[in-house]
């Protein structure tokens, strides 16, 4: 399979992309927004396109043609204004969306944020961007496509315990980066995953269980 | 029929409360942010009901209540960021729809702004309020309401001509508020729009020559 893995760059993306390339069973393609990024993924022998989240759907579709699945992990980011989470996070979501479907690419795995499904949960700071994130979500539902959402909690650069907890709708948590890399990577291989929507924290379960009892 | 204005402190709100206040065939109800714009409109014999598109899903629907159509003429305006663009013209809209939804209440008109379905011609200057709107009308077609989406060219003070022109893809152009409140109002109450979404920019139809020919 040849997966390509939009925001390589962000922190989750980069782990996704290292996990892919050791295993070796599959063929990893990084989508960066500069050159000397992919310069970077080069130097490890990691295949690399750039384009921007803000470019054209047909841009957006010479980047990603060739590929078997997409996995979504790229976010504007706090630094950037809520113009570029209008932008990126929501519409240049939509575009890869639209770019997939046009394609007939039909595996999409998206990386979205805990409990972006429910307003109520929203966390009051980053009003915003859990708007962006659930509309993107609600367009992935409606689409065609193959597609898993995986919302995490709260982000730790902690190492991974390998064990987590999922399910639709979970209290508040957080999870290690490296966890929610390895959930991606195993949700995109297990078809138990396919138009499935969960929350993600840490907890109890063994990646492999949590994903199997969905 | 009891119509809710919802921006009806708007420049093409307010017009489209006072067409429909002036007809009196059908009861209007002006939805504002504010009370001082309430107590302006009881001056007027206008009713109104407070609430903000920031509020949740419930409080709206208590504010929806009782209406049989929904003018959708809101407008987080050029003054505020785009943290608002995203909460008030997107997700603000998309509320009012589920309150719609939950009530039964099936009519529902949108103002939305010209190839708002087309990113292609967004104006570079306004890409987020552009994608806001591109999303609300998005999710208003994949809805279970009667809608109307109305996407008018550039907004003029001018006084309204009468004459306009309609179709799914008109050249960049503009049009009178006037004539914009006026279209909304046909709109509403010609079965002929339900399910249709159409650019709006000052031409040799009449209204009802437009509207009748979609």
């Amino acid at each position: 399979m040849n997966v390509l893995v939009i925001g390589a760059n962000g922190q989750v993306g980069h782990q996704i992309v290292n996990l892919l390339h050791d295993r070796k069973e599959h063929s990893v393609k990084a989508l960066v927004r500069k050159e000397e990024q992919a310069a970077e993924l080069a130097d490890k022998g990691i295949e690399s396109v750039v384009a921007s989240l803000e470019d054209s759907v047909e841009t957006l579709s010479s980047a990603i043609e060739g590929s078997d699945a997409i996995i979504f992990a790229a976010g504007s980011g706090g630094s950037t204004g809520s113009d570029k989470t209008l932008l990126v996070d929501l519409d240049g979501a939509v575009k890869t969306m639209e770019a997939a479907e046009k394609l007939g690419v039909k595996r999409y795995v998206m990386v979205s944020a805990h409990q972006a499904h429910n307003r109520e949960n929203w966390s009051e700071a980053l009003m915003p961007y859990y708007a962006a994130k659930h509309y993107a979500d609600k367009i992935l539902e409606q689409s065609s496509l193959d597609y898993t959402i995986v919302r995490p909690g709260g982000l730790l650069n902690e190492e991974g315990t390998g064990h987590v907890s999922i399910a639709e709708n979970l209290k508040r948590g957080s999870v290690s980066r490296e966890d929610v890399a390895n959930v991606i990577v195993a949700s995109l291989l297990n078809e138990n995953t396919i138009r499935r929507s969960f929350d993600l924290i840490s907890g109890e379960d063994s990646i492999e269980n949590a994903i199997a009892s969905l």
